[in-house]
C-alpha cells in the first residue's frame, strides 16, 4: 500500500479513551500543583514579577525534595553497592573516613545475597534475605520477642512479604484482585489519599465512602463502617475490600487498639478483604502509639483459635516515609495474612508481568529493617541523625498546629502521626461566593490565592473527600524554616478580611 | 460487635477473582522457570544429587544475572549521586583513580539538575534535564545531525518523552487508554513477548495475533496485518492499537525500511496507534541496521505534507538491553508522536497516580543518552568496556546459532539483533505423544527434560505463541563459556535418539 491509497483516519479524540480512565482524578499533582509549576516557569524567566521569589511545595510528602537529609548509612551502603570496585580500595576509604566499615561490610553481604549486581533483575517477590530481614523487624516491631530467632516463623513470615516499588504497586496488585467489576465495593475513608479513589475508579468498581469523624479527632467509626456494608449489601453491591489509612493521610489520625478490633470483627464477619495501609507507621508524634492490625489480629487469634481464620489481611509500608524518606528510590513492601495459596500465586503472577521492583529500592527496605546496631560503628551517627529528623518534624508539625489554631476562620485537630494537616476553612458565604463565580470549589480558591500570593503550594480538601459543606487544607509541615508559615498567617488574615 | 457475634464469612477464592486477572499468562517465568526454581533449592541442600551442580538461566534477558559487568562511568556517577558527600573527598579519591574526574562532575552536574537528591520524586513525566539529553540522542541516532542543536526542536520532543520504569511501565499506560473494552482490538506479533498478551487479556480487549514469517527470517508482512484488520473490523472488533517488537523479542529479526513503511500507510488508514517497542535498538547484530519507527515516519512526512499527521506513535526504550543491561535499576522512557494534547494529558495524569519512576533509573537513561565523549578522561575505558560487551554478545549468538544449524531435529534462523534465539524443533510422534502422556505442551516438555538433565533453564515456545503445529524454545545466549552449549548438545543427540 502507498501513501497513495491512504485515507487517513481521524486520530483518536477521548471519546475513543477508555471512560474509567477519563474519569479517574488525582488532585495531589492537580489542577494547584499544576499552577505552582506555571509559576516556577514565570520565575525562572523573571524572578522579581511575582509576590514571592520561590514555590514552598507543602502538596505531597517529599521530604528530600525540602530540608531533610537522607541517613548517612544507607547512602553509603548504596553507594558501595552501585560499585562494587569500591571495595576493592576499603582501606583507603575507611582510612580516610570516607565510609564507614561496618557499611562497607554491609554492602558485601548485601552484594553476595544478590548474585554481585544491583543491575540483575531478581526474583519477582523479592530478594529472599531481605524478605527475611523485613520479616525479622515485624516480628520486633509487634513485639513478638520470644519469636525473632525462631528461624521457621521468620521463614513463613518471609514467604508472604512481597518487596515493591512502593504502597502505590502494591494497591495496583491487591486493589483489582476483589475489585473486579462494577458489582463490587471498596469501602474508602474520607477524607483518603486519592491514589484509593483513583484505583477504584480505574477499575470501575463503586466507592463506598465512610466519612471519619473530624470532631474526634479524625477518628475512624466502626460502626458507620458496618452501615455502609449493610447498605451496599441491600443495593446488591458486593463490599470486598475495606481501606484502612494508619497512621492516616490526610489526617494524621492513629486508630485504636478498639477500633482495630471492630475492623477486624467486621472483616471477618462479612468476609471483606483490608488493606492496611501503614505506611507511616513510624512517623508518630507525641504521646501516640502505633498498633499493627496484623499484631491485634494475631492477639484475637490466640483468644479465639479459629475464629479468625478467615480474616485477609495486607498490609503497606515504604521507604518513603519516616525518617528515611526516600520517595525518589521506590522501596516499599506488602505482607499478606490469612489469604489463601491459590490467591497468593495469582499475586505473584501479577508482579511476575513487572517481572521484579527496583533492586536497590528493595535494599533500602532491607536498610530500614535492619539498621545499625548498638556496637555498630555507625551506629551513633545512625541514631543522632534519625532523632534529629524526628525532633524537626514534630516541631514543625507543632508550629504549624499552633498558627491555624490561633487564626480566625480555620480550625485544625491535632496530629498524631503521618507528615500532613488537614485543617478545616470556616469560609464566609461572601468567599463562597466569589469561589463560585471563578468556576472553583471554595477551599481550590482558598489554595489558588494562597498560592499566587506567597507561592505556598497546597492541596484542597475536595481532592481527599470531604463532608459536605465543609472545605479543608492538606499542607504537609515538611518546608523548612518559619518564614513560610508567617508568610501564610498574614495571607490568610488578608483573606480572611477581604471577603468577611 | 465482639467476636461472639462474629460468624465468619469464608475466604475469597479463585471464583472471587477478576477473571481478566485469571485468564493471564506470563510463561517468562512460568512452569519451566518455576521448575528451575525448585531445582536449585535442592541443590542448596544437597549439591551433588542432580546430574548438574547449577541452574543455567537461559530463559530471561538478564544480562548482569549472568557474566555481564555493568559499564564502569556509568556505576561511579551512580555511587557518587547515591552519596554526594563524596565530591567532598574529591581530591583523594581521583588522586587514588578511585572514580574518574568526569565521573564526578557529570554527578555534580545532575545533582544540580534534580535540587541535590535522588531521594525525592521527580516531576511524574521525568527530570526535564534528562528527558533533554534523550530528545538529543534520538535526533543523532535519526540522523538528524541538523537539529542536533536547535534548542526549539529538543524542547519540544523533551515535551514528547515520558521517563518510565521500563517499557514495561510505559505499555500499562499507553495500551489501557485505546484497548478500553472487548470490542477493541490489539494487533500483536506471535510469536511475542507475553508482556503484550498479558496487557490485552488484562484489559479484557481483543488479541489480534498476526504471524511472523519464520521461513523468512520471521518477517513481518504487512499484508497480513491488513487482512487480520479487515477481518477483525467485519466482525465488529474496532483495532485501535498495533504493537511492532523491532528488534524482535524472541525472533531477533529486525524490519527493513519498507515492511515500518508499509505499516505505518496502514496505521494512517485505518487510524491504529502503533507501539512500537524498540527496546532492542542498540543490540544489532552482523551487518543489520535498525531503523526507528520515527525516522521512517518523519521522512515519509516531509515526502508527503499533512499525509501522516493522524499517525500516532509511541516508541519504547529501556536501559535494561544492549550494552548497559542494568535490568534491576528499572529505566526507561517512551516517545510519543502525533497524539492530541488532550491525550497526553491522560497519559500524564495516569504517570502522576504512580508519583514518578525511580530517579536512579531516570539518570541510567541520562546515561545511556549521553556517554562519555571523545577527549573526556572515561572515554577509552568506556568504549573499550562496550565493545567487549557487544563482541561477546555477537561471538555467543553465533557459536549457539551454530550449535542449532547443524544438530539433527531442530532450525533456526539467523539473529539480526536482540538477545535471542527461537530455533524450531522438529519433533517426532514420539515425542509428541510422550508429552502428551506427561500432560504437557511438546515444547514444554523438551524444556522440562532440557532443564532436569542439564540445569539449562529456557522457556518454551507456546509462551510467546506459534502456528499451530510448530514447537520452538525461546533462549538467550547470555551464559557465560560454552560449556553450557556442550551439555545442550548432549542432551538434544540423546533425547532426539530416545523418541526417534
Amino acid at each position: 500500500m502507498s501513501a497513495k491509497d491512504c485515507t487517513p483516519a481521524p486520530k483518536f479524540s477521548l471519546n475513543d479513551i477508555s471512560q474509567s480512565i477519563l474519569d479517574t482524578e488525582y488532585a495531589i499533582r492537580g489542577t494547584i500543583p499544576t499552577r505552582a509549576d506555571e509559576l516556577q516557569e514565570q520565575l525562572n524567566i523573571s524572578p522579581n514579577q511575582l509576590p514571592f521569589k520561590k514555590i514552598i511545595y507543602a502538596n505531597i510528602g517529599n521530604p528530600q525534595q525540602l530540608e531533610q537529609e537522607p541517613l548517612t548509612f544507607q547512602r553509603q551502603v548504596l553507594s558501595l553497592v552501585e560499585y562494587p570496585n569500591l571495595v576493592n580500595s576499603k582501606n583507603i576509604l575507611v582510612e580516610n573516613k570516607i565510609y564507614a566499615p561496618d557499611a562497607i561490610k554491609r554492602a558485601e553481604t548485601i552484594l553476595n545475597s544478590i548474585g554481585g549486581s544491583v543491575g540483575a533483575y531478581s526474583s519477582s517477590q523479592g530478594i529472599l534475605s531481605i524478605r527475611k530481614n523485613v520479616a525479622k523487624c515485624i516480628l520486633q516491631r509487634d513485639n513478638d520477642e520470644l519469636c525473632c530467632n525462631d528461624e521457621e516463623l521468620i521463614n513463613e513470615t518471609a514467604s508472604n512479604i512481597f518487596l515493591t516499588d512502593g504502597a502505590t504497586t502494591a494497591v495496583s496488585y491487591i486493589l483489582p484482585l476483589f475489585a473486579k467489576d462494577e458489582n463490587c465495593g471498596v469501602l474508602l475513608p474520607i477524607p483518603q489519599y486519592p491514589l484509593y479513589t483513583a484505583a477504584v475508579t480505574l477499575q470501575n468498581s463503586k466507592l463506598l465512602p465512610y466519612y471519619l469523624n473530624e470532631d474526634e479527632n479524625w477518628s475512624t467509626d466502626p460502626e458507620e463502617i458496618e452501615t455502609i456494608i449493610k447498605d451496599a449489601i441491600s443495593r446488591n453491591i458486593k463490599p470486598t475490600t475495606l481501606v484502612i489509612i494508619n497512621p492516616g493521610n490526610p489526617t494524621g489520625a492513629i486508630l485504636s487498639v478498639e477500633s482495630i478490633t471492630q475492623i477486624i470483627n467486621i472483616a471477618a464477619k462479612y468476609g471483606i478483604v483490608i488493606i492496611a495501609d501503614e505506611v507511616y507507621q513510624n512517623n508518630i508524634y507525641q504521646d501516640f502509639k502505633f498498633h499493627s492490625f496484623k499484631k491485634i489480629l494475631n492477639s484475637l487469634k490466640l483468644q479465639y483459635p479459629k475464629k479468625y481464620d478467615n480474616v485477609q489481611l495486607a498490609s503497606l509500608h515504604s521507604i518513603s516515609k519516616g525518617v528515611n524518606g526516600e520517595c525518589g528510590q521506590r522501596g516499599g513492601y506488602f505482607e499478606l495474612l490469612g489469604f489463601s495459596d491459590e490467591i497468593k500465586k495469582i499475586i505473584l503472577k501479577l508482579a511476575s508481568i513487572d517481572i521484579c521492583s527496583v533492586v536497590t529500592g528493595q535494599i533500602l527496605v532491607d536498610l530500614m529493617s535492619k539498621p545499625p546496631e548498638k556496637g555498630d560503628y555507625s551506629y551513633k551517627l545512625d541514631q543522632r541523625e534519625r532523632n534529629n529528623i524526628q525532633s524537626n518534624l514534630i516541631l514543625k508539625s507543632n508550629t504549624l498546629y499552633d498558627l491555624f489554631s490561633r487564626l480566625p476562620g480555620i480550625s485544625c485537630q491535632k496530629p498524631q502521626g503521618a507528615m500532613y494537616l488537614f485543617p478545616r476553612l470556616h469560609l464566609t458565604s461572601n468567599m463562597i461566593n466569589e469561589a463560585k463565580l471563578n468556576n472553583l470549589e471554595p477551599d481550590e480558591f482558598y489554595c489558588l490565592k494562597l498560592l499566587e500570593n506567597t507561592g505556598i503550594c497546597t492541596v484542597p480538601g475536595s481532592g481527599f473527600g470531604q463532608k459536605e459543606g465543609t472545605y479543608h487544607v492538606r499542607t504537609t509541615f515538611l518546608p523548612s524554616g518559619i518564614e513560610w508559615i508567617k508568610l501564610w498567617e498574614k495571607f490568610h488574615l488578608e483573606f480572611m478580611n477581604q471577603y468577611k
